[in-house]
């Protein structure tokens, strides 16, 4: 029954299979009656793992436990629940995921340290362990390398569609190909919008490569979008490379031969950054800001976040108001140093701040039919420095309120 | 036509006068039609000013005046207009600015460093100088010394009620009292929430007492006060003294005969604080809540306000529903040390979790009760330290948007 954004990519992208990844999805009725709610990735022996997790002092027992795997950099297994967040669930929490991991490491013959697991729903609820621990051993044999498009339904809570991207790079002129999935931002029942990411290559890098490398592209793209400002507690990003790619062996994230893939990484994490912002809770517009001549890239995202947190900002583009003095009240509060009389704002490209007032002759009409459209650009100079940043969000409507105000029961 | 919040106080406290303040009004046509929208206030010769103000990097000329102006320490009168906020302005909104102030020196034959300024309402609209300049000399001979609440209507924009609040307190075995009034947070034409405060008193104390007894006070009071984290251009609030009283001379702030002093003056501001969230755009609810056990009184404000500015959370506020994940969720994320396993969370009085989960036998039905009347405490301890907070705040409803999200014109 859910509707689907109206801000959907038009289809999904055919996502191939990666040597060395095999997946599987399940129903094991944890939450949602009729829709698969577990996935099992397989990754092959010897496959390498980055990851980066929320900053929350509340993280649940599956942040801790791949935060805790995350230096042995080996992969095996990665599981994902939907509909309990196994948060702040005390000792019970904690024994879910240990006997998680040690009912998928002897599946897989490995350790169980090599098997990382998240989860995504409702906070404060018992953890269905029986219920995955028992699914496992039935996913085994239904493990298959096209399974793309179930394993990021699987995931999903309330997102109204299914995230996915994938792109293909070069290392050292041997071809890698990169595909990712992740869920966040919608809420059927209200409880946490929750951001998971995964993303699979062939590529043989170490997990000492991977790791700044997934950082990096983690800082501008999942890094750089926001729905309501309400980080998860359960957030994850994991990046597994399954070493099958016969490309020339590299030890070293800045060696050049790694653009390609750099490139191909930061295209599929900005992928699915922009289409979480596109399934953001009651979102009618995707809004994408652009801050420049901040003194630093960080002060520029500090800005444009704060610009795209901003309640009064978004009811406005949610009613397609250009009321661009919001916009001057935000950036103003963002804490970081600029110059008012040389702050520049532009909607959809039409100029409409100079010399610390309005442009002379400043006509809304263009910018008010602009802003009818789905799809926001909003370019903001705030002439202090060099430093620029872009990040994605969406408008604030009644769905918003709708979803997040309706009682869980 | 506006609809008075349901949380406004039953009834307006009588405002006695104070000796050596008086007080006009005028409707003088800024951008609405039939009100009033013009406030002078004339202050006995010899009075002492405090000020505390916005930190936004866009503050408009009238914030930026004022500033300059504090360190003479001496006040003769306070104008402030509603309807236009003579924010990035430009070279015109500083002309405003310095007519205005050069009008009431000739008026009351004083400094124009002694003329306070502010303004509030809409953003980037050239601001109504003329209007104002020609309505001073009409109100000087109206002042009285009884206009205080016309005073509070003056001044409000889309506030549904006027905010006003008294104290009295001896100093020294003489009385003082302290008259205030605020604005703040209702918006019908969509603008900026600004808040506005100013408080007269007749105690005889210079402005370097004043200073830091109402920094103080604010970082009490109208510092621990949300309704959507949107801060304004304009924040200001004013401590006028006129000298009047007749109690001993002191140049210590930290004299302890200030005690009573400086209890009426966080009375006053803390009552005003609360009626500005009592006011929060689209309120239904008036929430309070109380931190303790973080490192530091910093640390407790800045969860508690992380709480109190949560989407998620005020959502469920606004729904009754006493969804405490998301308040897990809001302290995670505040960036503040604290310990789950001591966090503890209290509705109403009832304790929900202990030792990182919930309490045994959690029933949730008398919390979800609770939650169904109009003003809703929450208390959190975070286990950390002794450092402790209160905030302010209100749900987060329908109305709000509806408020917001009206196109301007």
């Amino acid at each position: 029954m859910t509707i689907v954004s109206p801000l959907a990519p038009e289809r999904l992208p055919e996502l191939k299979p990666i040597l060395g990844v095999r997946l599987a999805t399940v129903a094991c009725g944890i939450r949602y009656a009729g829709r698969e709610d577990l996935m099992l990735a397989e990754l092959a022996p010897g496959s390498a793992i980055a990851g980066v997790f929320t900053k929350s002092q509340t993280a649940g027992p599956p942040v801790l436990w791949c935060r805790d795997c995350l230096p042995g950099g080996k992969v095996r297994g990665v599981i994902v629940n939907s509909g309990n967040a196994n948060v702040f669930t005390g000792r019970a929490g904690r024994d879910v995921v240990e006997q998680t991991a040690a009912t998928a490491a002897r599946l897989f013959g490995c350790d169980p340290k090599e098997i990382f697991i998240s989860s995504t729903g409702v906070i404060g609820e018992p953890p269905p362990g029986q219920k995955i621990v028992e699914a496992l051993p039935r996913m085994v044999p239904m493990l298959s390398p096209d399974a793309w498009e179930p394993a990021a339904r699987a995931i999903m809570t309330t997102d109204t569609f299914a995230k996915v991207a994938t792109a293909t790079a070069t290392i050292g002129g041997v071809g890698v190909r990169l595909n990712g999935f992740a869920k966040g931002s919608g809420m059927i029942a209200p409880d946490m919008a929750t951001m998971l990411g995964y993303i699979f290559t062939d590529a043989a890098l170490p997990a000492a490569v991977l790791q700044p490398l997934l950082a990096q592209a983690a800082d501008r793209s999942f890094n750089c979008l926001t729905v309501d400002g309400d980080t998860s507690t359960s957030d994850t990003v994991l990046l597994c490379a399954t070493q099958q790619s016969a490309h020339p062996v590299m030890a070293d994230p800045a060696d050049g031969r790694l653009e390609g893939f750099r490139q191909a990484l930061y295209a599929v994490m900005i992928d699915l950054a922009q289409q979480i912002a596109r399934d953001g809770e009651g979102a009618q517009k995707f809004v994408t800001i652009e801050v420049t001549g901040a003194e630093t890239a960080q002060a520029a995202r500090r800005i444009a976040l704060t610009i795209g947190n901003s309640p009064l900002v978004k009811t406005a583009l949610s009613a397609g108001d250009p009321n661009w003095g919001r916009i001057v009240m935000a950036v103003g509060r963002a804490g970081e140093k600029i110059d008012p009389d040389r702050l520049s704002i532009s909607i959809g490209g039409i100029r409409i701040t100079a010399e610390g007032g309005p442009v002379p002759g400043y006509d809304e009409g263009p910018v008010a039919e602009y802003m009818k459209g789905r799809n926001i650009t909003i370019a903001v100079g705030v002439g202090t420095g060099r430093g620029s940043a872009t990040v994605w969000t969406c408008d604030l409507t009644h769905s918003y309120i709708d979803i997040n105000a309706s009682y869980r029961s």
